[in-house]
């Protein structure tokens, strides 16, 4: 087992099929030295969709959590691209959008649920990424968070 | 003709002059292998701009078309970058915003309306992109759909 | 001094320190021959965010200068990244989110607010970019834009 996916067991995470894209693109993409993955919505390991907006209906916290899901989801999908975890180089982005009302601030909170998932699974160096979070009025299915990534890795 | 052109005529669609920028910004940029497409939002060959909100005004068939007419225009400025659309190799990611209200969730059927085209015209390999379909609150010029590209192109 | 420094200067701009990220990730981030900025909120050189809605709190002149704030702390945070702005080739691309009311069309002109800024700071060869420019129903700290970049630099 990869390293990675070791560190992934010890958190109780066991990663699931890759999601399917809603619609007709891939869910992810090689293209030489980078790994892009499609905007991935909050499902959980269970196959819940966390649903609902930031500032109403999802609190900070449980907007976390979603977002930590969109990041499980961004992984099953790069394992699934690579075959092994071991082949991520480096997460060089990620764009998020958060589901808020319009009076809400707090998207980087809500996203580091994401950031600081990527942080632990795969190591300070690894997740030091740049990204975008963003509020959206509607999101695929009501998904709570989306989030897109691109990765670099081993050809 | 190119083949992708022949593909297009035989859809009906002659491509318009690449439609300009609405600010000081590039329609398009190529940099190295890869062609950057600035965000185009849904205008159609007779220069109308397809407006409103999906949930409100804007049905599903009706947004599935502006976003259609959204892919039409970035082919379109691939043209005037490329000279012939036979130097695209391979449509690499779409970027989708679809003018929504809160409620609104189908934003995946909607871009499908881009995704699709790309499939008819480019084929389904040099089609097969990743991409993210999020919703927003207001868009230029109260465009339905606002979608940016990226394509890898012969150097 | 750099050139584009120099500029800066002429147009009464001493770049600040680089704004630091609101959450677990890069301010900035060197992959190649290529510099990514993190989504950079209006942030002006005194520190104080600004804030508010385009169509409602903000008028298109204040969000103009909010969006050159946001180009502001992009300059400056490419300056921590690459130590002199000499080193910028060209500024590739920006992703444009503006906070803005669900009726709010103007999202070009307020965006300009950046790229004529870039233009003026790097002349319009280096600064002739694409970019999305799109509507957002909220953006952290209630900030009026938010701006990633991408810029090709030398190595």
């Amino acid at each position: 087992m990869s390293e990675i996916e070791t560190r992934l067991e010890s958190l109780g995470i066991t990663l699931p099929e890759a999601p399917k894209p809603l619609g007709n693109f891939a869910p992810y993409l090689i293209d030489g030295e980078f790994l892009y993955i499609s905007g991935q919505i909050s499902v959980d390991l269970g196959g819940n969709i966390h649903r609902g907006k930031l500032g109403e209906t999802v609190s900070l916290e449980q907007g976390q959590v979603a977002a930590k899901w969109c990041a499980v989801g961004l992984l099953a999908r790069a394992k699934a691209a690579l075959g092994t975890l071991d082949r991520v180089e480096k997460l060089i982005k990620l764009g998020a959008f958060v589901n808020a009302i319009p009076d809400f601030i707090d998207h980087p909170k809500v996203v580091n649920g994401a950031s600081d998932f990527f942080v632990e699974v795969l190591g300070p160096e690894k997740a030091n990424h740049v990204r975008f979070a963003v509020g959206s009025s509607s999101l695929p299915a009501g998904a709570a968070v989306e989030i897109e990534a691109v990765f670099r890795i081993q050809v």
